[in-house]
Order: C-alpha cells, then structure tokens, then sequence
C-alpha cells in the first residue's frame, strides 16, 4: 500500500515535471561565450526559459534551426556541433567534428546540417536527427562564408584558395561541387534573401566576388572594384560581418571596411549609390524585417554604440549606447522588437524598433550572438 | 488498494495521452469546408495529425497563426471566429462576433486579432489570448482586403464607399483611424511583403488603388489605369485573390481578371511590363519563397490545372493536372514543397518544386485554404 503510495505520488511528479506544452515560434537562444553556455529565450514573455551548460568554447558560435523549430544546431569555435531540444532544455546530441570550425548551415528541407571548418578545412555533411556524419567535402584551405541555397545547394568560399564552391547533396552521401575562381582571400560571404545571388567580400583585395546561382555556369564576376580596404590599407579593428548585409528597397546597406561608413549600393546594377556616416567601424548592418530601418553596431572602440538608419531618407534618425560591447543583435521576427547583446555588461537589452525606449533587459553572461527560431524558415541564415 | 490501483492506472493513462512535445514550425491546417472542420497537418512528416470539428460554415474560411505557432485562428463565413490548439489538436475558444465575415488578420505583436465583417461591416478588435471584444470601428460598408502593417496598424477597403482605411491599434481600445477615398467597389486588397504599399483592387472601375503606408499623408492614387475588367466587361467566372499577387525581383505577378494572362508589373514604376498566356483565368497567382516560381491555378472551367511560370525568362516551365478543383496553393516555408488543395477529388497534393514529382497525397474532405505557421512571421498574411 505505501509503496504504491510513493509510486502513485512519483508518477504524479513525473508528470508534474513533463515540460509544458508550447509553441516553438517565439523560442531563441543567446550564446554566452564565456561559459560554454546558452540561454533558451521567450521573445513574447521576454524572459529566459532555461539554460544549458556543456557547449565548450562559444567564441564566434553561430546557430541554425531545425524546421519544426525545436532543435538549435550550435557550432562551436573548438568544432563542436551541438543539438539543442528548446522545449526540454538539454542537449539532445554533441559531437566533436572538427579541430576549428567557424559556423554552419542547415538544407533547405531541414534534413541536413553542414559545417565549415578552418582546420582541417572543408565542409562536413551530417544528418540533422541523428548528426551521423554522412559525407564530407575537403577543400584543402580553410571555409568560409557557409550559406544554404534552394535545392539542398550549399555556397562557400576557400580563404586560401581563393575560390567559391557550390555544393549540391541532393545526394547527401555523394556531394557534387562546382568550383570558380573568386579573389584573392575571401573572408566571408552571404546569400541575398531570394537565394540567388552568392557574395564573397575579400580581404587580399578590394572587391566582391558575386556569383548568380540561378545561372552558375556563367561564373564569379567581380563587383565593387572599391570596396575594401584600398589603398592606404586602413587598421581594421574587427572584420565586418557579411552576414549582416542588408537589403532593403532595392538597396544593399554594408558595412565599409575600416571607415566609418555604411555603404548604399543599387542591387540592379551592383553599382555604389551612396555612403553614410557612422560613429564608427560598421560591424554589423541589418534591415528590420519591413526594411523601413537598419541598425548598425561597430568595432572597438565605438562598440558601446548603436545607430539606426531610416531608408527612404537614408538619414541616421537614432543614436543609441544600449551597454557596453555590442556584439550582435536579432530582430524578433516581425520586426517590433530588437534583442541586443552588451558583453561587457553581462546582459541583453530589449528595444522597440518604433518609439526606441528599452522594454526589458536580461541578465545573461558575456552574451553574444543572438539566434531566434524564425531563421529556421528563411535561406541563407 | 483497489481504488489506489485504479487512480494509478488513471494517471498513468493520464500521462500517456499527453500529447507529445513537439516543435510547431512544421505545423499547418487544412480547411475541410463542408464538414465545417480543419485537419492539421505536419510538413516534415507530409501527415494529418488531427481534426477539429466543429467550426461552422467554413467556405470562404482563412487563418492567421499566434506568433509562438501553436494557436490558428479561423475566421469563418457566418462571422464565427475560432482559436484552435495545434498541439492538443481541439478548439481553445470560440466567438460568433458577426453575421458574414470574409477573413482576418492579426497584429505584429501577436496580441491582437482582427475580423473584417460583411454585415454589419466594419472591423472588430479580439485579444488573441482571450478572444475578448476590445473595440470595432464601424465603416457602414463591407470591408474587404484587411491586412496587418507594421506599427501595429491594419488597412482595408470599404467596397461600398470607395475608400481605404488605416486604424492604428497602438492602444487598441481606442482605435485611430485615417480614411482615403480609393475608388469605386474596392473588392480586395494586399499588402506588399515589406508591409509598405497597400493595394486595393477595383471592381466599379478599371485601375488599382495604391495607398504609401510609409507616407499615408500623400493619400492613395491610382495604378495600372488599363487593369480591370475593361470597356468589353468581360464575364468573370470567379475574382482573382489579390492576396495570392507575388511579388518577385522587383516584378509583380498579378491575375487579369476575365483574361487568360497573368500581368506583370514594374514594382519600381508600378507600370505593367507585360503579359503571360495562361490555361485560365488566373485565381491564385503566388510566388515560390524563393521567388523563383510563380505558381498559378485557374477558375472554373480550368480548374483543374495548374501552371509554373519561370521568372528569369517569364515562360511557362510546367502544366500540371494536379486534381479536381484546385482552390488553393501553401508553400512550405522554404519552399522546398506546395501543397495543393483538390477539392472535388477529396485530397492534397504534395509536389516537389524543383522536380514536380508528387511526393505524397492526404485525404481531405473537400479540401479548400491551406495554412502554415511559418505565416505567423510574416507581414500582411
């Protein structure tokens, strides 16, 4: 009888226990670099759900969505790859891929996660379920810029090798690569949101390699001839993040590298329109979802900073010093709200994009980038 | 010990039919019109994993999704307005709040859901937690075309007064609204995906109104003068959807309405740049994520096709006969798969976008809207 009793009360805690059922669309993490650490997040609630220990070295961690929105793929800087269940705040799965890896992507229908390494270069191709490795592609330099494409394509670029691959794995297991010649050292690149158009920013020489995977055979071709860092090879503090491009009307907003400035460029013609002065070295540069705004945050040591650009006008029409190191910022996903990271004070800021007031702010420790479910549904993220 | 015995069968029982914890980003619902009942549906499984009953006369019937995508609000013909639990599969709340309804919106927040009303027209405002009243603006027209907009506001057209209204629900007790004249017999309007132009399509008159949300001040003018049913008043078998108008590389798909064409716009100009042959008259004219395809299906007597339209080379790729009655068309949400809605052969159709394969087929009970909840992300759905 007392037994029963006792199991009677565990099976009534058991289910006490069972993680509430919830939706998965207002669900993030926050990387917190410095503690192998992230935090799960509620954009709606604006709070922290849980937190998981246990992810190794998160310096430059990214992360990316599985299609139903509850798993975070996180790569790792020490190359590893871990699987995160959102809804019941553990690790469902961890391996050890590669020696350095710098980010990664998931296919276009969700069952494929790729990752790309500096060391020992090349791309790695696992099973979103299980994270069985399925197939891998060397490069023999190190990759950069990983971006997914329709059609389960992935677009990459080789630093020492100076060329852009595509990758098909239609035929997860039996990869088929079309290589071009891109640049002397590409360093990041980026997909625009349609998925067409592959952009490598290079660091060995002013430019962008810009390749249209609608019509891949015609090749890389070089736009932005003066963009980079010319010349006077001015200090750069912090290498722009690609990623973080903007397109909005039209127009691409990007980071200039070592100036001041947010470069304005027509996308029809790829042609520079127009450039804006900022209050420092622009790292990342990224639309609010309607596009209407773009907020820019900046290298050391003007990283306290955060300026938003009005588009139609292209004026800055706010200035902001959200904490102390800015280091990443997401938009929720319609854009009402932005989620800032201040390393240096050890918390987020929650801002509405309208009236600019802070609606919340969050402890969190030494976070960085900020991921938010919605990217499981978009190219290129 | 007996009762004991069977109070542990219970919860057990109790804790098995939990349902499972699942992500709700692969999540849909199928519109079942003539059995007043939808199927909710699981993208990555390509399954039906419930039905609810019970929701009225649903011809007509559309659905927006809370922003967590656990919560589809279905707004049926006989004003009925139903928020349905996607992870326990059941009805969570239901209003009746008007005598004929035609559809909905919810707001960039998520906090507040909207029904636009035949009879006794006007708009009403719902909390989206607790389909609580909150206010309605009374119009004395139908309202047709409602579509939310950043900033927490929604536009629509008055049918029978010609003119276009934009409230403001910052404070969504006490709406604020601007009122444009547009034209005559306005019949359905769209947002485009930026959510800055609102467009109203005109039945009393050849032409489009297009009102800048960015700039409501300078007031709605008029586009595409020659777009209409012409001087020959052609017969119209059923009026295009303008929700279904795509919006690709800086080029509108729209449907000619009585003509056998889909009609393609300069969104920079918003001047038509040409024509495209079709099977039909165009109802749904909707473009692939990527925007790559422009997928289109047809009023009766050709409804039974459908056609894939290139849009680099604006030519027509693809003629399928996917089924009797295809009413309606949801990508995935990248668009790696639609479905389609056959309605007089009692099935979805699942085809392969790239390959045009079917790759699954679900039985429905005359199928009509299908919805996803990556729309839940997304402006002027």
């Amino acid at each position: 009888m007392k037994a029963l009793l006792t199991l009677l009360v565990l099976f009534l805690s058991g289910c006490a226990q069972t993680p509430a059922i919830r939706g998965t669309g207002d669900l993030g993490i926050v990387i917190e670099r410095a503690s192998g650490r992230v935090a799960i997040v509620d954009t709606t609630a604006r709070s922290v759900l849980a937190r998981v220990d246990g992810l190794g070295d998160l310096s430059h961690a990214s992360a990316v969505f599985s299609r139903d929105g509850r798993y975070a793929y996180v790569f790792g800087r020490d190359g590893g790859l871990t699987k995160i269940d959102l809804l019941l705040g553990r690790i469902a799965k961890r391996v050890i891929q590669a020696g350095n890896s710098i980010g990664g992507a998931i296919s276009q229908d969700g069952r494929l996660v790729v990752a790309q390494n500096y060391t020992p270069g090349g791309i790695k191709v696992f099973d979103a379920a299980t994270l069985e490795l399925l197939s891998e592609v060397p490069t023999g330099s190190k990759v950069v810029g990983l971006a997914d494409l329709p059609g389960q394509r992935f677009a990459y670029a080789l630093f020492d090798a100076g060329e852009i691959w595509l990758t098909d794995l239609s035929n997860p297991r039996e990869p088929r690569t079309q290589k071009f010649p891109a640049g002397r050292q590409p360093y990041d690149g980026l997909v625009t949101p349609d998925g067409r158009h592959y952009m490598a920013g290079l660091f060995g020489e002013d430019g962008i390699a810009l390749l249209d995977a609608w019509r891949p055979e015609a090749g890389a071709r070089k736009i932005l001839e003066n963009y980079g860092r010319g010349e006077e090879k001015l200090p750069v503090f912090k290498m722009p993040h690609l990623r973080g491009w903007a397109v909005a009307g039209g127009r691409a907003y990007l980071p200039a590298i070592g100036r001041h400035e947010v470069l304005v460029v027509d996308t029809a013609t790829w042609r520079e329109v127009g450039r804006i002065a900022v209050k420092g070295q622009p790292v990342f540069v990224m639309a609010r979802p309607d596009s209407r705004q773009i907020w820019v945050n900046f290298a050391f040591p003007n990283n306290g900073w955060v300026q938003v650009i009005d588009t139609p006008s292209n004026q800055i029409v706010q200035t902001l010093q959200p904490g102390k190191a800015i280091l990443h910022m997401e938009f929720t996903p319609r854009g009402e709200e932005v989620w800032l990271s201040a390393r240096d004070d050890n918390m987020v800021g929650i801002y509405d994009t309208a009236t600019f007031t802070r609606k919340a702010t969050l402890a969190a420790d030494s976070p960085s980038g900020i991921f938010f479910t919605s990217r499981a549904h978009r190219t290129g993220f």
